[in-house]
């Protein structure tokens, strides 16, 4: 038999827009597809080029929407065509990652999938493929593994993995057992669970043999479990693949990986954790996009576009210039401005988070046009 | 003889750009010709409605330049076509008042005129119109008048007015000798200036006999009444007329008004004051045109433009909306938003002088093409 390693494969979900990016994600260009960091590649192509390398090119599958294909084909000129997975429509990360699971067992039974959001910024990325080495060794164990960064700062927004105590698994020197997952804490509880020690932030990668991923879905829901692997039976066969999508995408249950299968794995103590100390960033909203871009540095103006257009005196912030037009800022600090060819947003880093709001409000006005 | 008032032209000078409210104000777009008020009128109509029910329609002159000529047409199709004075080149105002004086006099020697601004903005027409017409009578008297403004708050961004002795001219019941004119204070002096009851604030209003300005005018700088005098001889005649201007007008020396016929008019007791208690805006930049709008709320946001389009939450200011997109501001108070086609200023109403400070910088950097 191969060593787990080799039976490794990359799987990349590429679903979400990324509505607290708005006016820059949008339905037809969303987060995974831009560059973000300045770093002269989208996010897509940042995840490829972290997971190829340990993987091999033609071990890593792509799950997204029908109409990014062309694009996310044009990001990855590598990716083989039968790693490319369509969804029909958004069923959220169970399935996305759970149908992989359920193709890729049926081509190779001891294959283990891990999964990696399309649109997280990791530094340090020599550490990140450590991590990931240990965690594929702790899930060829058996666990449902997952790899916890260590939080720099108490932050609100993400959700908390309380580690347990270590797991001896060869090859996994740092694994631990998972007590439970936490969702997002109030400020107080998250200070607390920085100085303890023993929380990690939750940065939704899971690594699994795909035949035990699979069978946590089917402990939490038999019939999706049933809905995938009827999917995957028909996927290769280009006649069948189409009628069973047909028949069965509709009826798929909504519904993310961390509540499927991380939480009810922990309260089983078959959830696994790799503390990761490599530099990770969801790039959740504009805060984080300045955060990233300045180096932390609050007083500097970052600009995601052509600087050369960007006239900022006395300001700080964001400025993502889009549209060609000259953007002059005068005073304001803080500030977010995306200026793009048919929206433009104005709001301040502390509000980076309300801009979903909008978004919200767009699609209750029915402007989808600038969605 | 007539009366002083049957004997009065208004005169508009038209001219400045209005650096502060740029990207809104532009070179082939000046203050002037925008709505800054939403009373669905430009700054400019409302000062010819303001001074036509005075001198009557045929009686009011308009100079500007000669890249504005079909827009102020479009605006007063009233005007007739002898009352449409093209300046060559910019000149400041003691040249486009003084040539409009020139001009009226030759044409009925016994002329009054009274030059006001194009982009400001009044409110109480009937209380300012009495105020003119004091003012008539006062410059009919041979005095130099000027219409000084009650201060409301201790401005530091107008010249002030300080006020001496009644004047016993008949009409003119509200006439004050002015003691002299003041820079623009700081504001320990402008708080000085608003409780002592004795300043008001210069709006620009001159009213004189056009013989008796073309005398000032003279004693301060002989060889410019001499150019002015020598335009004005060939102004109407067609043949005469280009080549005066081409040969008299590189040389025609920029002074404002104020400094070459108000100073010295004051200093020798020859300049009068009617204090005008009417609402009175230069509408100098855009927290002023944010305050013109909210009615002085400042928890309220003004939107110049599309409102539909115009998407706020928790803010406040003022957004100017040109481009016909989606602007959507969340928790930004006091901001300043000016979407245009080819350019976007975002600042706040506190940093609304320093808009001017941009279009230096784009001057200096060639980007006329935005100017």
């Amino acid at each position: 038999m191969s060593s787990p390693l080799e039976r490794f494969y990359g799987v990349i979900p590429a679903g979400g827009v990324g509505s607290r990016l708005w006016p820059l994600s949008r339905a037809d260009a969303p987060k995974f597809l831009h560059d973000l960091t300045g770093s002269g590649r989208t996010l897509l192509r940042g995840t490829w080029e972290r997971l190829a390398p340990l993987a091999g090119p033609e071990r890593v599958m792509v799950v997204t929407g029908r109409a990014h294909r062309a694009a996310v084909e044009a990001q990855i000129p590598e990716l083989v065509d039968r790693n490319v997975v369509l969804e029909a429509a958004p069923r959220d990360s169970t399935v996305a990652i759970g149908l992989a699971a359920a193709i890729l067992v049926r081509r190779e039974p001891d294959v283990i999938v891990g999964s990696f959001a399309a649109d997280h910024v990791i530094t340090d990325e020599d550490v990140f493929r450590a991590a990931v080495v240990q965690a594929i060794s702790v899930a060829d164990a058996g666990y449902i593994a997952t790899i916890g960064i260590h939080p720099t700062e108490p932050a609100i927004g993400f959700g908390y993995i309380h580690c347990g105590s270590a797991l001896a698994v060869e090859g996994a020197g740092d694994a631990l057992l998972v007590e439970s997952f936490v969702e997002k804490p109030d400020l107080a509880t998250a200070q607390r669970y920085l100085a303890d020690g023993a929380h990690l932030w939750n940065a939704g990668m899971f690594i699994a043999r795909a035949d035990r991923l699979l069978e946590e879905i089917g402990r939490f829901d038999p019939v999706l479990r049933a809905q995938l692997e009827e999917l995957a039976a028909a996927w290769d066969d280009p006649a069948a693949r189409g009628p069973a999508v047909d028949r069965l995408w509709p009826a798929l249950r909504k519904i993310a990986i961390d509540y499927a299968v991380a939480e009810p794995a922990a309260a089983q103590g078959r959830l696994a954790v790799i503390p990761g100390r490599f530099g990770w960033d969801d790039v959740g909203d504009f805060a984080s996009v300045a955060k990233l871009h300045s180096g932390g540095r609050a007083s500097e103006l970052s600009i995601l576009g052509e600087n050369a257009r960007v006239l900022a005196d006395a300001s700080s912030g964001i400025v993502v210039s889009q549209s060609g037009r000259i953007v002059s800022l005068i005073g304001v600090r803080d500030i977010v401005v995306v200026d793009t060819p048919d929206a433009l947003l104005v709001t301040t880093t502390a509000n980076a988070q309300r801009v979903k709001n909008v978004v919200d409000a767009l699609k209750l006005s029915g402007r989808d046009e600038v969605l």
